[in-house]
C-alpha cells in the first residue's frame, strides 16, 4: 500500500526540482510540492501530488524535505517566514554549494530543531530515478540511515561522511572531472571532425577509450596513496613526446590548441619537478602543492 | 598446430614492442625479433623466437612485420639497408606519428613493393594481448583483411577507413581525451584528498561517474552532429555557476586552478557566442572555429 511510504516535500520545481518530485510520485510516496512558479507544479498535482501555498505549510505536510532550489541563499531567502514548521523535520538538502555552506546549514537547520544531511546529485534530470546514478550525502550517519529507502527512490544513496561539506567536495570534484572529460571529448570530436568524422561515430570509440582509461586510473590511484610513481608502462617523457602530435594536428587544422597547451604545461612541470621517468600519476604533485607525500 | 599460423617480425623491443612480440608467441606464432639493443631479446628467445642479427634478416623471415619503435625517424633509420627485403612483405606500423607521416609511409612503403598499414594502439604494455583494448588501423582495407585474425593476437583490430592517417588523428584525439580525463581525475583526487581522503577511496567513485558522464557524451553526440544543442538537462549558464565553486574549492585548499580555470573561461566563450542557454555540446563551436554547422 502506498499509505506506507513516507510522505515527503519538495521544494524547487525547477528542472532537478520536478524531476526528483516526479521519481518519489513514481514510486508512491505522498508528494507535497512548493515552487515560486506554482504553475510547474500542474503535471505533478495531476498525478496526486499536494501544492502548498507557502514554503511553511509544504514544510509542515511532511517528515522528510527535500529543498533543490538554484542556491543557498535563495533557500534560506524562501524559509523566511518558515522556520516555526521546521522542528522535528528531517531535512535532505540537494541544493548545490560549497563544503563551507553545507557546514552552515547544518548548524542552522539544527539550530531550528531539524536534522540536515547535506546532499548531491550526480546526474542531469532525465538520469533521477535511476539506480544506475549516484547521489552523494554526508553528514549525520543516523539521518542517512533514518531515511535511506526513501532517497533511494531518486537514485543510489551513497553515504560518504559524518563531516557534512564531502558530498558538495566530491560535487565539485567530480564536475571537475566531468568539465575535463566533456572538453577532451569535445576537442578529439572536433579533431576528427576536421576530417569528417562524425561525432556519433567518434564517440563510441571514445567511451570504449575511456574504459581502458579506467584501469589506468585505478592503477594510478595506488599509486597517489602511497607516493611512488613507477614509470613502467608510460612515462610523463614519452607523454609530453606524444602531446606534441596532438597540438600540431589540432593546430594544422585551424582549431583551438588551448587545453592540450595546458595539459602539456603541466606535464613539463612535473617534469621539471624530476618527474620525467615517473607515471603520469606524478602529474598531483603539481597540482597539489600542499601535498607533502 | 603451432605451424598453420603465420610468422610474424617484430622490430623494436622497447617496453611496448616486447609486449607486442610477447603476445604473438602466446599465441602461438613463429616470431622473428630485432632490436638495436639485443639483450632485450633474451627472454622472448627462451621462449623460441628468433632474434635477427640484421633489419633486413628479420624482415625476410616473415610475411608480416610490425614495426614498434620509438618514432618515424628511427623507423626510417634502422630500414636503411633493409629495403631489399621489403618486396612482398605487408607492414603493420603501430610507431606512434601524425597522419602526415602515415600517408608519407604508406607511399614509401609502396615504393619500395610493400604492402602497408598504419595502426595505433590504444593501451600500455600490460594491455597488450587482452580483447578488450583497441588497436585502430587505417590504410587499404585488403591488407587489413589479409592479417585481421593476426593481429586480433594483439588486441581488439578496430578498422578505420582507407586514409592512412585516420588512425593517427583517433590516436591524437583519443589520447588528448585521456591526459584531460586523467588531469581532471588528478585534480579531484588532490581536491579531496586535502581533506583526508585517499585516491583508491575517490577513485570508484569517480570512475562510476564517468559511466554516468559517458551517457552525456552519448547524448551531445547527436547534438554535435546536428548543430542543434537544447540545454533541457543542463545549460552552460548553469555550468559556469557551478564551475565557480570548484575553482573557490580549489583555491582555498592552496591547489592549482589553471584547469578549471581554463574550462571556466572556455565556457564563457561559448556564453559569449551566444549558447548560455544551450547544452555544454554548444563548447565546440568555440574549440572548432572551423566549423561551419
Ligand atoms: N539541472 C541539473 O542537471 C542539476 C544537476 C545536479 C544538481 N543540480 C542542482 O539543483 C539545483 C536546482 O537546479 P535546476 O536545474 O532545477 O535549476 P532551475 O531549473 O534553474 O530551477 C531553479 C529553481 O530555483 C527556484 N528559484 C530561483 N530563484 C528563486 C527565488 N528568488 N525565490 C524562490 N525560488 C527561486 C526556481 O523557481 P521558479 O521555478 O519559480 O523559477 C526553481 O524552482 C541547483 O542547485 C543545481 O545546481 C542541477
Ligand atoms: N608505452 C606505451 O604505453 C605506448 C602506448 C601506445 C603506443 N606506444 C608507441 O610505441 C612506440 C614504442 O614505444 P615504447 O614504449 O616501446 O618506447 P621505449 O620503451 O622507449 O622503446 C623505444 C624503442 O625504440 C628503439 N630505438 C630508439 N632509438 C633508436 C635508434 N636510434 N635506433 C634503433 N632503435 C631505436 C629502442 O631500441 P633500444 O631497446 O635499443 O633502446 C626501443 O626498441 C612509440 O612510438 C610509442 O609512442 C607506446
Amino acid at each position: 500500500m502506498t499509505s506506507a511510504l513516507q510522505p515527503v516535500t519538495v521544494l524547487g520545481l525547477g528542472n532537478m526540482g520536478f524531476a526528483l518530485a516526479t521519481a518519489l510520485l513514481d514510486r508512491g510516496h505522498p508528494v507535497t510540492v512548493w515552487n515560486r512558479s506554482p504553475h510547474k507544479a500542474v503535471p505533478l498535482t495531476d498525478r496526486g501530488a499536494s501544492l502548498a501555498a507557502t514554503p511553511a505549510d509544504a514544510i509542515a505536510a511532511s517528515p522528510l524535505v527535500i529543498p533543490c532550489v538554484v542556491d543557498y541563499d535563495t533557500l534560506y531567502a524562501l524559509l523566511d517566514g518558515a522556520t516555526g514548521s521546521l522542528p522535528g523535520r528531517a531535512v535532505v538538502n540537494l541544493t548545490s554549494g560549497s563544503p563551507e555552506q553545507a557546514h552552515q546549514a547544518l548548524a542552522w537547520f539544527r539550530s531550528h530543531g531539524a536534522d540536515y544531511l547535506d546532499g548531491a546529485i550526480m546526474t542531469t534530470p532525465p538520469g533521477v530515478g535511476s539506480s544506475e546514478v549516484m547521489f552523494l550525502y554526508s553528514g549525520p550517519r543516523e539521518v542517512f540511515d533514518a531515511h535511506r529507502t526513501t532517497l533511494a527512490a531518486l537514485g543510489d544513496p551513497l553515504y560518504l561522511d559524518a563531516d557534512p561539506g564531502l558530498a558538495s567536495l566530491y560535487d565539485a570534484a567530480l564536475l571537475g572531472l566531468m568539465w575535463a572529460t566533456m572538453t577532451g571529448w569535445l576537442h578529439g570530436t572536433a579533431l576528427v571532425g576536421a576530417e569528417k568524422v562524425a561525432a556519433t561515430t567518434f564517440t563510441p570509440v571514445a567511451i570504449r577509450w575511456l574504459s581502458t582509461v579506467n584501469s589506468f586510473l585505478t592503477r594510478y590511484a595506488g599509486q597517489v596513496d602511497t607516493g611512488r610513481y613507477p614509470g613502467d608502462d608510460a612515462t610523463v617523457d614519452v607523454q609530453i613526446a606524444a602531446i606534441d602530435h596532438l597540438i600540431h594536428a589540432t593546430a594544422a587544422r585551424g582549431l583551438d590548441t588551448a587545453l592540450p597547451t595546458l595539459l602539456k604545461s603541466t606535464m613539463e612541470r612535473a617534469k621539471a619537478a624530476g618527474h620525467g621517468s615517473d607515471s603520469f600519476a606524478s602529474v598531483i604533485k603539481v597540482l597539489a602543492e600542499t601535498e607533502s607525500k
